[in-house]
């Protein structure tokens, strides 16, 4: 399939979808969501980007788009394009192509300055957020997409062995420095690009998303690593925790209720369960094990051009796993001052169940590092 | 002055203006106003971080954060702070703080899922932009920022000086080649961060914002520099072009033109001046000349701790320049196909008018490079 194609046959399913949601319009500005409609990757800024399309209707989608920028973006048959100049006003020029619609969807990171005054050109018109309406555009992957993720998280968790392998140094070392480390690692192993990459050591693991600090490791203690990044478009993300040291029987033990409230969550993941049946899966078996208060977020995220992205496994989602939804299960228990630990696998839906692009060992492993 | 003092006076200062205003309340989301007011640099995400104040009360502001992020934010006595987690509503937060507002102020960068699920929330209350209101939190700088946007554009000078000296090989290396010497130059001059970097050659250079290819530069031609990066929080922001070859006369008057419009702006930049006089200055030099078409953006930009902020130095802006503001003065001449051209000084505004940060030659140099 050329790109034309593929952003074709996407705006199709999408204004099928629209459709029957009652909208007469949407409106991206920039985010993955023009990128999935567009591949255009528009940078955010006080000169609006929007691709504003009307579903059921035979008119192409337009790309609205500063006119300095406009050799940027790719040239295709499955939208056309119109450049707007410093002197000009792009709210106009979408108010002249929606502006008799009723019910328009925005995507969720549209800059509340150019809504406000989209909502004042068109003060009758019901604004309403994708994911509050759609549930999020890019959430059921296609077969390619499924094995980009595949693909990325291989990269992902051969960085994940080499720290298991004890081939990272620890003690001694600040995580600062350690984060260098390893991010080197994650571009040597086929990454474009670092997304993000979390070392807590020690009390710094009871804080989930912590930054890196000067803080040296010590022996003797928990060191947690979440990192992600992108290749050809598509991103990974793992959580894994080593012990610098023999590990204490109490670590040891809540250990193996994390990863087997992980197992349960990867288990419950199945087409016709809902998310928030597969954050239960994961959050009793913490609860029933005296953790509960313990496990201070959501079980996981989806996953996809963006780290994080429609689905959320979260309590009280009543959205149906489907086949092509790719997330994250990631459960953590936290003893605030004393220590933190989580394991995260992401995995993509099949009809069978979930299938894993995380398989680097699940164990708390020791490290001589 | 602590931290704490600096947002204080900070906060007690915005404060005055939202009360003159007539706002109630100011709710900031992630972005750089909500550094400004807490140097707390929260991650754009699906899970809302707010700055939520009510000027004129003896309350102070509320930082409102996904708890699992709490650890990372500064502790001040400029704020307090609540934590929310995946099983509580933010939103709901925000209400119990403001509910009773009538006018509230909101970041420009505030995702639209957030203003939407606030405004369902308070149905009966005005939400305003905030640079539609006020105009910009941070357009008037102190002397310290007023310094350190010295020092970061005599960084960017000094990268601009080595490509005016040819010590960056142009001809036969790639637009892709050259930004990667250029951006380890900006990083070896002591940015900590590269925000940007285009280089844009013979053709290309008619493309404003142009991201660089592998076009290979020739010998003969123009080729465009603009770059800017981050020191200790603020930015630099500068355009140089640079000629590959004897530079032919009808360049060589085109740039003359330039370099008189560039000046004309600067030398109206003064306290009483509108910002759009000061586009006016430079403009009204490029149409005298036949090339008004050819001018296809505004003169400028405010800059700071973003590269772009406001204010804006564009056509019709009836806002006065003030001491403490800084700003780009950048116009181009674009030949579409053929050529483009742009000289870029970032200017700060003291009394007695515009003290250039951007110093390197202002000429275009030819080159044996």
């Amino acid at each position: 399939m050329t790109d034309s194609n593929l952003l074709e046959s996407r705006w199709a399913a999408i204004s099928a979808r629209l459709v029957k949601d009652g909208a007469d319009a949407l409106v991206l500005s920039t985010g993955f969501d023009l990128v999935y409609l567009s591949t255009y990757e528009a940078r955010a800024s006080e000169r609006l980007t929007a691709f504003v399309g009307r579903p059921g209707s035979n008119e192409l989608p337009r790309m609205i788009v500063p006119k300095i920028e406009m050799p940027e973006v790719p040239k295709t048959s499955a939208f056309d394009i119109s450049g707007w100049t410093d002197d000009q006003d792009p709210i106009a020029m979408i108010v002249e192509l929606i502006g008799d619609a009723r019910r328009v969807l925005v995507s969720d990171e549209m800059w509340a300055h150019y809504l406000l005054r989209l909502k004042a050109a068109m003060p009758d018109t019901e604004f309403v957020s994708l994911s509050d309406s759609l549930g999020g555009l890019r959430s059921v992957k296609s077969d390619s997409e499924m094995q980009a993720l595949q693909t990325v998280g291989g990269l992902a968790n051969s960085v994940a062995a080499q720290i298991q392998r004890g081939d990272v140094a620890l003690v001694g070392r600040t995580e600062l420095e350690i984060q260098a480390d390893v991010t080197g690692r994650m571009l040597a192993a086929g990454h474009e690009q670092v997304e993000f990459c979390i070392v807590a050591s020690g009390p710094n693991s009871a804080s989930p998303h912590h930054n890196p600090t000067e803080r040296v490791v010590q022996p003797n203690e928990i060191v947690l690593f979440d990192f992600g990044g992108k290749h050809e478009g598509y991103c990974s993300d793992i959580t894994r925790c080593v012990f610098t040291g023999p590990i204490p029987d109490d670590v040891a033990a809540t250990y193996a209720i994390l990863k087997k409230a992980q197992q349960a969550a990867v288990d419950a993941a199945r087409p016709g369960a809902t998310l928030g049946d597969v954050d239960a899966a994961a959050r009793s078996v913490i609860a029933d094990a005296g953790f509960g208060d313990n496990f201070i977020h959501r079980t996981g995220h989806g996953i996809g051009t963006e780290v994080h992205e429609q689905p959320y496994v979260i309590a009280g989602n009543d959205e149906v796993v489907a086949v092509g939804h790719a997330f994250s299960i990631e459960p953590g228990i936290y003893l605030d001052g004393k220590w933190g630990m989580r394991l995260e696998d992401i995995v993509v839906i099949l009809d069978d169940g979930a299938l894993r692009c995380s398989t680097t060992d699940h164990d708390l492993v020791e490290v001589d590092a």
